[in-house]
């Protein structure tokens, strides 16, 4: 991996304290403002929600999602 | 990773002492005081109850949750 | 590994800029730009959608796939 | 991790001889004398039982349970 | 491994420009041209094939097969 | 770990050339003789046998058990 | 593991050249000459036939069984 900036994680420190929405494996979302992240994709949102089936169900003041967890990330910006 | 404040797992050096709930993968939570964590995310709780389906269903002096588990953390501070 | 130029992950970064199909262990596919990839197959994906049984039902300015639910992936280019 | 003494394993150190409850990921619970553990938090327990649903099913001599498939451990003492 | 000849992964070493047919756990086949493979067993087949329940059901000019979804890998050529 | 005597695998070096039962995930379980083992908790046992819902099933000279697929251990020794 | 000569994998070193059966966690065994293996316990086996529910389906040239799905080793040789 020579090109250190070209790698996905690189991307994910672009969007911090902007909102995107994590989906783990069984299909729940959590919508919140990027606060830090590391090398396991451990996320740390905060002002977040918990949306199932679409359904907003949970607000959260602070939350952290265990990495291994994660199917994807979407991030809100279209440039990157 | 250049700033090491910015990880994940030093938002949790922040709340120990405080209350916070553990959710596993299987929708169980853990409610307690956390008194230490290390990098797996294995955490240790005292004064703490189990909670399924929202009913607190036992209490426990002290427990370890093993990390590899936890699906998310919630905090109850809303400033961090 | 003598020849580090025969392993697979080097002829991902042939294809970056290039449509590629991420196929998931449980048959959801996406399809987008490949933008990076890292040695886990992390990839971050642009103008990307998500595609069950055929349907494209989802459409992503940007999506990280976190590497480890990658069952396989797809090359549009037949000559690599 | 700057303070080895804050971390969970060490916690378990101090409860070396005591009896614990380790709770599985299937919800079979082991209670025993703990004598030894590692860093995967693998126990040896002595004067060990097997709990099912409350029920003391079986009792060994000395188990040793695999850490990976840990989900909890219960300590009996409240002051840790 | 005192012998570097004798290790499973330089027999697939042998067969790059050969058809091989990998089998996935859930009793998917890929039969295709290996391209390279890593330590991994992340495979790169072209003119691939898929194959379910003895069907071909799917034409893939070129493929990345994740290797921890491999159940095992059959050679077409008898004397390795 | 500073006591290098107090962990869980030196246990089960006194017992080698004992008869112990690996209990796997699935409720198998394995009888036989102690041969070797590993870190990683592979263990070679002779003179074993296989049993089902506490029934004898087949016999083996020699078997391997891959240590990921443990649960638990019982030895028979009572004291150690 | 102070003594090389006496961790489970070596034993496998003996019986290269000769029949073993390996079990896999579906309970789907592949019979066949250990050609080689590696520290993963990637077994290639040739001369091999898969055998389920006790038939023998399929028979192979030379098969690599990726060892992560191994769950035991059957040696046909009683001592070793």
């Amino acid at each position: 991996m020579s090109n250190v900036h070209s790698i996905p994680i690189n991307t994910l420190r672009k969007v911090i304290g902007q909102y995107i929405v994590i989906r783990l494996k069984d299909n729940v979302k959590y919508k919140g403002k990027l606060q830090s992240f590391d090398q396991y994709m451990n996320c740390h949102l905060n002002d977040a929600i918990e949306i199932i089936d679409g359904e907003e169900v949970s607000k959260y003041g602070n939350i952290f999602v265990r990495g291994n967890n994660i199917l994807l990330v979407q991030l809100s910006a279209d440039d990157l």
